[in-house]
């Protein structure tokens, strides 16, 4: 029943999904029974930092969640907008996601919006953080690096199926302007 | 894999989700492995015509999908703002969704956007329009009818937690201003 | 100093301010120390049921309190624009202004809203309600009847001093259209 | 050059442009120089008081224009949207164009909010408006009569190259619901 | 009488409220008979260069007045958001605010818009603007530095009341990301 | 008619329009029988990237084709703001214009929207860009340099008239803060 259960809320751009945020996700699992992925800042797409639409974010999302077996019973994933105001984001993702229990974030932004809202806020344990992270996956696909070493291989598969790689490349090209 | 996979779309407001919507999801499953159901208006809260938040919608349908026992991995369940211009709206559906192969409604403004945006439109076979209709829920919790067996048990209960009835009647008195 | 003191809303779109509305002050400021008039709405205005800006709402409210006597220091007058949804306009409300303790207002969705965010309202007593309200004003003004004897003074004149009159009748043609 | 030339701004919403514009636009060309005609609500479409985009209704403008033989030299044709606020629209057509000297409209609205601002604003002198009207254009649509004597040639033959017939009656469908 | 009256705009960000701007009222009190104090960005908030919401930073100016003892019925404290484009802001403004007869700024793009909107504007003379500055208090805040010298006490109290200190050192970090 | 006409779409922000432009045009008609010019970020001026409105940039243009002696019937000028997210950004455009069949552009970002969008689009041949460039046109103002040369006579003539010189110089002053 609705009331009893217990709902997180991981906020995250990921842009993309990597592996460093499944072992979040496998982490978190064990203290609620719902999870909440807010995919932030979902207008955004088509820039360096935030090369991928939400649609293909959450698309990544349900693809790693898939392909490692988790139970999909136990999770919503939500693109919420940046708001016309820090100071009213919390409110808007309180209106387009169920009632929730706890926020994990490490983003001191985030943290201290939804502290200063009365939620209960918890970092997020983060184990090689400085491999694990959506820049060094961005960094490594502009080098032709090995980026597919730290993503699902679903994620991996369905970047190279839209076409991310060369994406990124001609952003890249863009932002140099 | 993403690129066999078959998704449709299913646009609705769910003002509330009723077991006319069960109904539908039941045949539409037979004919997609996976449904986007698009919460759309999902600005709009605290009118007569469209009393609950993005949020509290959400949490109806996932409670519905829950009680039906349905494979969650089938489904994704996304909030779409009504944009500043039909004429985007689709693109912006676009944007929030991973890609689909067939769009399911029966509103014509909806059904021609698709169309003219070249997506494979089909009407919904709708069983009982007349009783099992958002309307109607609304229109009997007004007047105190029995309301609760149009719903899926679930959103019943739901609905009632967070005070629904008293809401609506409240907005109808706004409205009589 | 900013703890203690009891701070009282007040929130109407004041299209125009009216001797009703000095009624409702004075009876407030038994209350409270300090009242934050809340010019709603503040993007309308040349429509027929919104005729004026926020600026002049705001002028009119600050003759009328200049014309009482009233003591200033226990005002401020703030305009605040509808929302782009229901669910978020009491957290716009509350970022652009200071906090308060009670909100006052008739309008039931006003109120809803504050209660479901957990503020105390409290419904204004309201005395003669069916001629001092705008929309009367409103009325009078179109049919040339005695609109001035419903105004504080200095608003009448103020209204005058603009070409309010023109302006109203002027929309109502368009209005017709 | 610039200065020493006059220009006219012409302001419609023109759903869709018709001869009775076409008229209007003949005189007008004896008053100015240069004539700049605002394609106004420019964000709307798809609905059935405002069935065309902005850019349908300015290839119908073009080609209407091109069809009488005028010299283009005498022409601009602007799209602007609805602004949040009456009070600021006249600011943000003036953004959008360059200078001109005089506002041809029958709108009151569109009058007043360009009187207010100190501009010159002249009523169009407007033959047969009961015939030659948008409206009884999207009226004989609907109901098979003979909408196309309404128009010029060019903008009946393009809006039957658009499906134009029959996206108006579906959006009559939907606005029945 | 609304006529005669000369008011002032005077136009900052006041993030915050500081003792140079109290000795600017001081000044600009001698030229006008009232002074609408326009809060500029007033949907910022939560940003290193801007931490307080509209809301508080009214909070200060009005808290700074009554304990400066100023005559409040001189005095309009206005929010302004910032526009979508800078062409329209002034309007915007004047739209929020009664009438006015001069503007006082020293920001280059303030002058320079209202010069081009034919309105007055005079500089202002800020004595020690090295130390009586918003970012000055900012950077003594981060820097645990006397940053209350330069704050009316009660703002200073205020600030503390809200925990703003904490609230500016947790923006910095999340601006170092 | 309508169909078989080629319109090419040409996109850019001309801040200023210049020679360099003309010169694409040129090239540009021998391609294409119209040609379509966006005037991007139309909602940004009075910033030193982006002095000028949509509707100075517009008179420009207009008074360069006219000064070429192009034949205007082969125009159109479009202004289309930014849009919220750069995945509508076509689409936005698509709406505003008629229907085109090649896009011109250099920036890597717009190339790369409209051949996603599914979009013809083709680079522009480009003499001289380190000369002819819009950048080099406001440095040259700033630093008093011969500026003229980079522009068509009635251009220049046109920024002098509109004080531009000055408007420059200013947001130069504001950007240093």
């Amino acid at each position: 029943m609705e009331k009893q259960m217990r709902r997180g809320l991981f906020v995250g751009r990921f842009q993309p999904f990597h592996i460093g945020h499944i072992k979040i996700v496998k982490k978190l699992l064990k203290s609620v029974d719902e999870l909440i992925i807010i995919v932030g800042s979902s207008q955004l797409s088509h820039e360096l930092e935030n090369p991928f639409t939400a649609g293909e974010r959450i698309t990544m999302i349900k693809a790693a969640l898939d392909e490692e077996g988790f139970d999909q019973k136990k999770f919503l994933i939500i693109p919420v907008p940046d708001a016309k105001a820090h100071a009213i984001w919390v409110n808007e993702v309180c209106v387009l996601t169920p009632r929730f229990d706890v926020v994990y974030s490490n983003d001191p932004l985030t943290c201290r919006l939804f502290k200063e809202a009365n939620f209960r806020v918890e970092n997020i344990p983060f184990l090689h953080r400085e491999i694990y992270s959506a820049t060094e996956v961005r960094k490594r696909i502009l080098n032709d690096d090995n980026w597919e070493e730290l993503l699902p291989k679903s994620v991996a598969i369905y970047i190279k199926s839209i076409d991310g790689v060369s994406r990124i490349k001609e952003l890249a090209l863009s932002n140099k302007v």
